[in-house]
Parts: structure tokens; sequence; C-alpha cells
């Protein structure tokens, strides 16, 4: 049982992590390898302080080999839930479960709405996480919905699996390209099958499909239920701690302003306090 | 009128300047030229995401860059005290009185405890802002406690006006040098006097002395007394709020953890939320 499970690396998980690593926890960073597609993105940060004018790529190289220089591993996964264990919590992650004795969440702010039956189908056909639940896809037909440019590695991996790719892009210049992928131009509207997911319907009529990824940062209530979550974001105290004893937030999915420095606080303030709530059980 | 004044040249102080430079507000920030001598004197920071084992002499440099790029100018001064004004405060300086809408307090937390004496002879013999006041002591002969290599400075333009320095470094390896600097061995206890200074009690005798500087960060409730301050820290909600309307805090005065990218995340909050206030009025 890890000490902590950090979910998310964005700037906040990056920091959680880089300071619970100085305070010698044993714990898991789970996320992209690329980090955050969101902060690659950035054109120009000024007013992140140490680092003038840097570009969100110059950025992400530098949390990237930060992390590389602590000897902090990056365990890619996307949550598809929390429970309740003996002692901490479950972390499921597609097929894999991990259990730890806190959580930060730091999965940042949903960028995509849940579609109509997306909620409901979940494992029975909807899934969030490629490297996950690729492997069940393997000769199939599936439909997948990618909300930015940082999951787009996901959908080449299930590219790699299915035998026929529906790709929705929910932004511009996507870049996946691959035999057996079809990009669909539109939106889509609705899940839907009997028991398990048979086909989806988009703004442009509906395909058959055996499976949808839904490739988009989770919603942190999603994930816990009893979160308490106001106008979306997840309500924290000054010391980042959410509602549910053990389970700590940081970064844009506690609200605005969404700034790097910002995240960046609140992910060490979390580590903290995670460290403080390890010292006294 | 400022939009807003920012007292403290830490990393808080320096976040909140970048963000409101950001938001193109009018403000000035108080403190130090030479930033922090808090932050210069780390020896490696491992856990400030983005910025891999710099040291606290990169860190301030690259901070100081960083303001010279944006085309913020340090205002050199020490807050002794904020008063309400008409549509804002009053924020004293010494003999300087500045006025703003909205006020971000960013003066770390108090190194040394006040002595006997101190609180009751502010403005007749004791003073905290050798850039200020000292030009009152021209010829005169003073008692300089200073609290740590970052107010070195102002000891040695004191030492320019006074005729005598009675110099009590409360720190090891004091660098301060002068023909009319005489060091104390020895911790002061009380300052005393009748109606004003006119002598300094220590733990190895007596001096007798015109004036009395006080070279160290201000305790924040001091500077406004009806301010809510708990366990020393200043009390603020998440938006780094405190109990008076306009008054806002960030960085260490805030509480622990006592990190630089807690005080960068909080001056970068605080900032956001004056825009905010402005915004409302």
């Amino acid at each position: 049982m890890y000490d902590c499970i950090i979910l998310g690396t964005g700037v906040a998980g990056i920091s959680a992590a880089l300071t619970l690593k100085a305070l010698k926890r044993d714990f898991l960073l789970v996320g992209n390898k690329g980090l955050s597609g969101k902060v690659a993105s950035a054109e120009k940060i000024k007013n992140y302080p140490g680092l003038p004018e840097v570009s969100g790529g110059a950025f992400r190289d530098a949390l990237s080999a930060q992390l590389a220089g602590e000897g902090i591993a990056v365990t890619e996964g996307r949550a598809t839930g929390i429970y309740d264990a003996e002692g901490g919590f479950f972390v499921a992650c597609g097929q894999e479960v991990y259990e730890a004795r806190t959580i930060i969440l730091a999965t940042g702010v949903e960028t995509v709405k849940p579609i109509v039956g997306e909620k409901e189908f979940v494992g029975r056909g909807v899934s969030y996480c490629a490297t996950c639940d690729g492997f069940l896809y393997r000769g199939k037909v599936i439909a997948v919905v990618c909300a930015s440019k940082e999951e787009e590695h996901e959908a080449e991996l299930l590219a790699d699996y299915a035998a026929k790719v529906y790709l929705f892009a929910l932004y511009k210049d996507c870049g996946v390209e691959g035999k057996n992928i079809e990009k669909i131009v539109g939106i889509p509207k609705r899940i839907k099958g009997e028991g398990k997911v048979s086909s989806v319907e988009y703004s442009g009529g509906e395909i058959e499909v055996d499976g949808v990824f839904m490739l988009k940062d989770a919603a942190c209530d999603s994930l816990y239920s009893a979160l308490e979550v106001k106008e979306g974001a997840v309500v924290a105290d000054r010391n980042m701690a959410t509602n549910v004893a053990g389970i700590f937030a940081a970064g844009d999915c506690t609200g605005r302003p969404y700034q790097y420095a910002k995240a960046a606080g609140e992910g060490n303030v979390a580590a903290h306090s995670v460290n403080a709530w390890l010292n006294r059980k």
C-alpha cells in the first residue's frame, strides 16, 4: 500500500510529487508520461515566478527533467474510480488497481461534458483509458472521442489494437493518422446499446461499434461519489483537504484561477497535508 | 491612488506583482531591491516546479531579471502601518505615505519577537526603516538590531548618517563593517526612555542612544490592528482574502508550509482576487 497516489501529471500533480519525494514518502504518480498537454500548449507564460517568458513546451521539458532528476516515474494511466479500502483507498485505472492510504486529486478541469449514455455504459463498452483497456478491443470496431492533442498518442495506441477506429477529434488540427482510422466530421451525441455498447449516434448519423473510448480529463466527482463538488470544482480547505478524510485536491480541479503558480502552490500544500495526515495516523 | 500596494518582495509578493502586471493593474511593490534574503540564503531548492535543484541565489537572480523584464520596479521601504482612507488604504513606510484601493500583505514571517519597550516607542525613537528614517539621526548615536543578512545594507546606510552605531547582529557571520560601527556581543532586552528613547538594555549591560532601528520583517498584525491573526499567521480564505475587506495576504505570513511554491501560488491567487475585487467596485 502506497502512502499516497497522485492522480494527474499537470503542474499540481508534479509539484505534489516533488514535495512528497522530498518528504521521503512512498507514492505513485499516475498520468501521462508526456505530462500535461495543456501545459505544453501554452505559447508564453509570463507570470510564473522564476521562469521569465517560458514557453509551454520548455516548461514541460523542465518539469520532465526535474522528475527524472528526482527519480520519480510516471505511471501511465487514467483513474476511473476511487473506492474505500481498509485504511485507505483503491484506485482503479482501467484493469489496474492500486492501493494507497491517501489520494491527491490533481486531474485538472473536465474540458468535455459527458454525452448521453456515457456514464451508463462505463465498464460495459465505455472506457477512459487506452493503455488500460485497449487490449480488450483487439480486432474490434471502436469509436474514439479525443478531447485534445494530449490524448493523441492514446488514440494511436488504440488503432494498433482495433480493426477499425472511428475518430472524433474535438479540437483543431488533429494529427492522428492510420490506415484503419476514419476521422468522423461531427459531434458524438449518444452512446446506445442493450446491456453493452452497440452504436454511437452523432450529428451526422450513426455508427456501429463494440466500444467507445472517451479520451479526456476525468471529472473529479465521478471518481468518488461522496466528494463535495461546487460549480464543477472540488471543494478544498486551505490545507487542500476535501470533505473526504484522506483525499486531498490541488490545481485546476479545485477551481479558478487556472494558473500554473496556483497549481504548483496547491500541489505543494497538498503534499505537506498528506505528510501531516500520515504522521497523525 | 494605486489599484494595489504589495508589501513584501519575497516569492509571494513577486508572484502577485507579475500577475497584477499581466492583468494591467497599476500597483506599487514595496520591499527590498535585493528581494528576499531568505530566498537567496537557501542552498538548494529541489521541489519548486520548473527549476530543478536551483540555488537560492540563482532563484533570486531569476526573479530579479523577471521583474526587470516586465518593467516592474521595487520601491525600497518597510511598511510601518496601514490606515483606512476614502475608498482604500494609506500605507506608511516611515516618512513616506502611499495610497491604494487594495493591499496584498506578503511580508513573510516575523523572525524576531518584539523586545520590551519596542512597540511603546515606535515613532518616538524606534524605527523599522533605514531608508525612511535614517536621515533623522544624522550625527546621532543609534542602536541597530539586525535580524538577518538581508538587512545589512540598511545597517550600513544608517552608519552613513549616524555619528555612532551600536550593532546587534542576531545571526552568524555579520558582514557589516565601518569605522563608526561597534558590534555588540549580546541580546537586546529592553528599550528605555521617558517620552522618547534614551537607552537600550542588553544581556551585557546598557548603552545610551538617541534611537533604535529594528531591521526585521514586520509582524502583519502590528500593521493593521483589526486584522485577524491566528497563531501568528494572518487568517485568509481560499481567495487569500483576509477579514478586512480590500486586504489580501499571501506567502509565509499566512502560515505553514513555508515553501516557495506555496508562496508563488498564493501571490498569484491574491492578485486575481484583487483584480476581481476592483472589477466589482
